[in-house]
């Protein structure tokens, strides 16, 4: 049975701010690489705070006791799955983890903030879905990058028109890092740029095709994945483990404008380029250049935010207030699916699989 | 039948040098965007002239006569096909062409360089190939950057086993720009990377998955290959002739070292990165990332020579003594068998193609 | 009379730690921009902990409390100054406030670790010099340039002979940022180039001339600055609070190798040039270049650590085994002697002013 | 006595174009470095033709034949210089020669186009524009760099308000390369930047503050300049022929805007930041920034032309046309004027020179 994790003056009523408005009390679970961005952005904000914090590492713990000492601290994830202090269970755990623990919150009426990817197959991400929905509670998956200033500018540009009528998205995402366990490049990386072509283009993949290849341990740790949407729009996403340099650019080609995305540069990542190509009569034999159109460059200022902070506050806004987030299990279920497919692509050395 | 095409004192012996030597006489049959190179390369060397161009546009014949008033211009390619005053047939004109022209050179008894790709198809190719060995004559395709400092320190790095065991090979050659005809970007663009690829990757690929899509005119105008090579090294090409910005960066991963190869660099082409990968030992729940050794970067000095005008005399010392140069037929035809291939793989969104 | 900052069991005997070795007690004066960095290099160290913070206002304060429970936080300077508690005092305040509170720690018997510049003239410097050595304290000017590993990597390049004899170090140091009240661009940003080039060069500049100009409040707020050296080496700073991008580049020349040192690269921060020029015989009428030498360009593997961190412990070693340190009293006067040179040459116009 | 340089067909009225209009006619004396881009930008124009190239190395004159046939070579200046067949003399020598070159082609009756820097003294510069005035002809200093895109773009940035109040001008121009004979690092790289400043900026400079250093032959190879105009606005121009790297970037700020012209970009040559500084209200203690506006960038689309035909174009335009160029004598003389002045302050160490 469930007891209080929280104890002495500060557990007087986490539900309320100084204000005497609803505050969301959060349990996180798992505190090693993006767990303490977590705590942070949820904790002792306007309408949320962390009461509890689970890592099988008393290393970890002894981080979050040493920068959090309200925080409870423990290895046992059950007492946060169970408390009754805990409104919403943050999943930062390894993604093969992430079913059973959302599971469990939901059982237990707790609202979920799920890493990304969501779940391992579309078939559990379904079932999550069906049971927050049962039960009346939110999922977010964690798609970080759709709260960037970078990428909300970018959906803007596609969704206003500058771009014109859209033909390719291609990204590169390549540096020296690697995971050990069980999932590749592409479940590693590739759901940043596959989240952010949901977000951001208006159609759905239809098919997919990827290709790579593993050099250490069997697991893919190079892949190339392509998107085929309708109106002959084609994405493409290049991973790599192994680049000796980290590359974080995106070109995306439309018929009025075309724009790079650096996201490792400072302050002009985004630039877009009045360029445009049109189809001229040939002369000559040989090798004619079409007639393109180049003009100025343009780097609009982006909004510099913590991209994660705001995102904890949208998921606590959209739960006291009851509302959808874009970013729910559905739009995960969407990245998982594009996951799986292109594994069965990748195992199948390029088949293309449909959507 | 054949007259000379030569009057007038320049004619005197156009076949020997100051020094007595033999000087092999050139005739041009294209100048487009590249003739003007192929001219000005083999003209006026130690053992090379150009002593006819030929060319459709009256502009193209224009442009050679005011810069080498000395070399003879024609719209009629038959002149200079079967010309006795003429070793050496350059065909500089679109691919749709090269057998055809290659084929009469060849029967007319000449020496033929070719501009890449080699032919249209790997039939013709061969066809060609066997009529230069019937004939004794060399055939060298027009693969340039072999020339170039930077290919040559690339291979040596990978011969010497600098790089160690090779992992990938990664290309992105891509910029605003068009062809109009009935070439689609792969046979544009790729053929330099395939060449390349085919010069310093001591095997041979085994299978091509390609991906693209056309946007203006139904020909493809962005494409990504991959090439499965034994050992499983993989090979990974993206061109495209729609981008804002250009780009002509390759990653090549190895066991020892990496490197990058940026084309546009005007003085550090060639970056090499002491950085590698172990398998390290996971420890806590999630996200572990393996130990990696990083160590300097170094550039070394590239060599800055014309690749054109090395190879432009490098066969011309093949003719005259008889060898066998790398970029042959044979490698012209290896080249155009993937491109059929990679094209056979893009009509089947992906297909698999063993070559 | 002074009474103990410390209350509860975090005042047990801060002069110990686990291993029961001794540990300095710092007292903190400022927590504007850069005390947090203070706070958190010396505080929970092996050999040094902060226990108590001061600061005007109490919105910083609040910070402090939020980050360290633990941290004794007063707006009382005195406090700190006279407590029995304290053995280290880290003056973190506007320069003009330096001497005043220094003079009042050495003389209340706490070692002085003080943010550069180290006072507003040499006459404070030498005063604050001559208390300290008559109280066996310790002073350390926070030249934190000089713990960076790119800083250390350039002066061993110059020791070992590397660069050859040295011709010029050009720093320039601009971006868009301005301090509002009595101290200009050369007192803000240069004291950085200056302490580097007082670490790194061998000889000591004889003189100076400064250039500038202030576009908002009649405060320089670009300047630049020529040092001449003994045996031709010149060095010259550009510092300018008006830039729309940040720079942070420095040239050094020598006669065997040149290096470019860009702080703001994250990988490559130094690149050594295999390049050197050599007196050719002229050639022809006119402009003849010099032939020059032109190599490998090679970036060493730079020590990441913060440098803040380092600088730290090196002191707290200092004061517990009784060394002086390299950046003590006498570098920090070293530097304000070249300031108040600057100084008088800006105002007189580029006159020369010998040191 | 003058005879005729043209023989043949082609000296039939080389003043008559084929539309029948007049057509200059010109001799180039020094085909060294820059010689060849002079007779190129002349040579075959709607109204100007290059009749005659002198230059006493006979390599040089080989490489004038090889290349254009037509034109009459001679080692011999005085052949160009009295010639009647001549209308106006290109004067491509080493500095020390300008003022006798010029002046002798003038006093026969010739226009004058001079390399940069105009002479080696006011007092030539003076002579020389005195002497034009009486004759009524032309002169014209090749300030080449005031007929790129980019400059034009700069000068308009700065006429039509957009940069607001001018507050600095700052340029860096480093490379490796040396001249061997007697002109400094200064008169070698400063005109392009002092020419440039004095046809963006409104005002002209008050005085001149110039440092500097020689490493190998006593003359100096590095050089920093500071330039005093009325209102505040100051220039600064950093030279130096033993840069490892080639920097081509100039930082001009206003009240409004500011800019980065980096002439070593292909496409994004020139940058405008929407960037500006307010006064703020100090908060605190220490070290508060001032708030700044940091908006958009834009990279206009630069002219692309080559400068050296658009200049030689307008000179022969304001000879046919009785206009002063406005890259004229005085202009020349201007720059030079600026250029004695800071070798005087050079040999001063930095002493304010008065213009």
């Amino acid at each position: 049975m469930a007891t209080s994790l929280i104890t002495g003056p500060s557990a007087n009523s986490p539900d309320r701010n100084e204000a005497g408005e609803d505050v969301i009390r959060v349990g996180v679970i798992g505190y090693g690489y993006w767990g303490p961005n977590i705590v942070r952005n949820f904790h002792g904000q306007d309408h949320s705070n962390v009461v509890a914090v689970c890592d099988k590492s008393p290393k970890s713990l002894h981080r979050v006791k040493a920068a959090y000492p309200a925080i409870h601290c423990t290895s046992d994830a059950n007492e946060l799955l169970i408390s009754p202090d805990i409104d919403l269970i943050a999943v930062v755990t390894p993604v093969w983890t992430h079913y059973e623990l959302a599971k469990a919150a939901l059982e237990n009426g707790k609202h979920v903030f799920v890493e990304k990817p969501f779940t391992t197959n579309a078939a559990q991400a379904e079932e999550l879905i069906e049971l927050a929905e049962r039960k009346h509670l939110k999922i977010m998956v964690d798609h970080t990058f759709l709260f960037t200033g970078a990428v909300k500018r970018i959906r803007s540009f596609i969704d206003d028109g500058t771009l014109g009528k859209l033909y390719y998205y291609d990204s590169t995402r390549v540096n020296l890092g690697l995971f050990q366990h069980d999932v590749n490049v592409i479940w590693d990386l590739a759901p940043h740029d596959l989240s952010i072509m949901d977000y951001v283009i208006a159609e759905k993949p239809e098919a997919v095709v990827a290709t790579g290849q593993g050099h250490l341990n069997g697991i893919a740790n190079i892949a190339f994945l392509t998107l085929y949407y309708p109106n002959n729009v084609i994405g493409h996403i290049n991973v790599n483990w192994l680049s000796p340099v980290k590359v974080r650019t995106t070109l995306i080609g439309g018929e009025k404008k075309m724009l790079v995305w650096n996201d490792i540069e400072v302050d002009e990542k985004i630039k877009l380029y009045d360029k445009g190509v049109q189809m001229g009569n040939p002369e000559g034999l040989y090798q004619m250049l079409v007639s393109y159109r180049t003009g100025d460059m343009w780097a609009p200022k982006v909004e510099q935010v913590e991209a994660l902070k705001v995102e904890a506050a949208y998921f606590v806004d959209c739960i006291l207030n009851n509302k959808t987030p874009f970013n729910d299990g559905q739009a995960g279920l969407r990245i998982v699916r594009m996951l799986e497919a292109a594994d069965e692509s990748l195992k199948q050395k390029g088949k293309i699989i449909q959507l």
